[in-house]
């Protein structure tokens, strides 16, 4: 198959662990007989550097004419530090999923086994943990209109949502809890929120066309409470943009590092896969930052935008085998780990490659 | 000292955990030689059965002339799952807080050692956390403008700050760090809300007036993630209304469980006195709900309201007393807990009484 993939690095360690998912797809695409082309658009605060638009027309032109997205990550310290900055380097990632309809953020939490020391839980809590996300995108909180008073000091947001929103997303979340283990958990904070009351209403009305689908509703409060608690409660969670971001964040223990989550956002065309971890500049530039995100997010691009199955299992198969042979990179290292066995960046990478180039000899798929 | 309480026991397990609470207040007051007079007032589901408002005006007129509210908890099952009521017994909560102006809620977060093993997270992880949490109790998109379109097809509600309202309660988080760890972590959504910008702008202008302070700024997601990674970079968290809804529930598994946890929700007249677990349906009227943290609550109340911190500590020390006596509720037992050690609500009431009145004779305060 041909496929034409735009990389999206972006800012901070987004560069580094992009150009290692990147090597991955054309090892996969090398052995499957795929032809793979590549183009790169900027984004963020590197966007802003080089254009003063954190998202410039170029990039959504460019997206919207790939197949898919490897997407790296965004964001400065410069603004963090001067919220009455006016120019965002988030904006190019908020914007990015507005221009091209990225509804659907899908989240997927599992642990790999090797991994259960690398979590602040107990390993008998997390031990066959298996959580898909649908956090909702382009609305919410995010998109509502927000502003100041005059005299600037009174600030607002407008959490908002539309029934069609909720129930795109539900759907494909039902959808999904048809081939899992057919529990949907809907989270929102129904007992305050009118938004989430109609979120509520929307999830409601749709569950009878599911019968199968065990479906519960949780107050975003004791969801971020129970997943810690007990995260192999949940099977689908469904929740809103905010509630999405916190839930998704805070579920990365579960996994034993944010370095290992991956993300697709997907649409009605072109789908954008990202590593959930962020820019972070305090590693920026030294190598040490974990790949397998990058690595876990192109294999979903495989799987749900090129619909290779096969190529994605053998992507995650590859990640696993790294793990069991031992090696580590520094954020799911344990004191246990010997210090040889922790790998920078690259170094990660080519043992990835290494496995993919072996699983193809005791094909694991 | 003379002081008059009103015992708000709202819905649910807030019956049989006030009444425990009440019990303790007693026993201090008999003991201290000080003179607590009661009433009860009505508040949520409780309240909406027996007047059709879930905060009738006597319950704010009473609570107006006491010296401090013993709280229990709102909420029913029925509204939860028809998101379209009018009426909720979660108004008469909200409305109380609003009506005394309690706009500053303290969350504190400590594990009692002998309930390392009750928590999801690791003891090694656990050991040591002591967080205050600072959240901000009147504001925020629970009081903002809310509401629907007419084809009620979009609902909205406003996540809205005013500076007063950020510079009120951050000045209480402030002076409370000095006399702690002087650690204060400020967590927000900057880098999407234009209020957490306002939020942050206020914070960051009042960080000079505390030099010896060190001021952490963290986006909510970055905090429910870090909350469980590594529970003791914290000290105080300030932050909003909605965020400090999530992580301080979230942080119920820092201390074992929710029926641990104490709050004081505090303006500049009466405070309220709250445990943060809900009405809790399922296990009302079983009499197995966990009365602690009701009982801590009336430590807070003596301690913050009444400036009695002898007799505070006292009680903490009679709950820390019957734990390590090795007594349980069942929400705090684990696989270790022996079946005859497991106690209901008013036996393990007994406990805590019997433990006041022996810590007199061994002064452990
Ligand atoms: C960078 C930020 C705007 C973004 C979000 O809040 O959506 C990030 O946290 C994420 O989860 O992708
Ligand atoms: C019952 C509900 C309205 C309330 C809140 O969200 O504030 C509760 O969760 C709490 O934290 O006190």
């Amino acid at each position: 198959m041909k496929k034409h993939i735009v990389v999206i690095a972006g800012d901070g360690i987004g560069q580094e662990v992009t150009a290692v998912g990147k090597q991955v797809l054309d090892a996969v695409a090398q052995k499957y007989g795929h032809e793979f082309t590549y183009d790169t658009a900027l984004i963020g605060h590197a966007a802003i550097e080089a254009t003063g638009n954190p998202l410039p027309e170029e990039t959504i032109t460019k997206s919207k004419a790939s197949d898919a997205i490897l997407f790296g990550a965004v964001g400065h310290p410069k603004y963090d530090n001067d919220p009455s900055a006016k120019v965002r380097p988030e904006q190019g990632l908020l914007g990015i999923r507005k221009a091209l309809g990225l509804y659907a953020n899908l989240r997927p939490i599992k642990l790999f086994d090797e991994l259960l020391g690398a979590s602040s839980i107990r390993p008998e809590i997390l031990k066959g943990a298996d959580i898909l996300f649908f956090r909702e995108l382009t609305g919410d909180v995010y998109f509502g209109e927000k502003g100041r008073s005059d005299d600037r000091d009174t600030a607002y947001d407008t959490m908002i949502y539309s029934r069609y929103e909720v129930e795109r997303i539900a759907r494909k979340a039902f959808e999904a809890a048809m081939t899992r283990r057919r529990r949907l958990c809907s989270v929102d904070k129904a007992n305050v929120l009118e938004s989430s009351r109609l979120w509520r209403e929307v999830v409601q009305a749709m569950a009878p066309e599911y019968p199968d689908v065990v479906v519960e509703h949780q107050f975003i409060d004791a969801a971020a409470m129970l997943l810690i608690k007990d995260p192999r409660r949940f099977d689908v969670v469904l929740t809103g943009n905010l509630f999405g971001d916190i839930l998704t964040d805070e579920a990365s223990q579960i996994a034993g590092s944010m370095g290992m989550l991956a993300s697709a956002s997907i649409g009605d065309t072109t789908g954008l896969y990202e590593p959930i971890h962020g820019s972070a500049h305090d590693i920026t530039g030294k190598g040490v930052a974990n790949p397998l995100a990058s690595i876990l997010s192109a294999a979903l691009m495989l799987d749900i935008s090129f619909g290779m199955k096969a190529e994605a299992e053998e992507v995650v198969s590859a990640v696993d085998a790294a793990l069991k042979a031992g090696y580590r990179t520094r954020d799911i290292a344990d004191a246990d780990t010997p210090d040889d066995m922790i790998l920078g960046t690259e170094a990660m990478g080519s043992q990835i490659l290494t496995q993919l180039a072996s699983v193809a000899e005791n094909q694991v798929v």
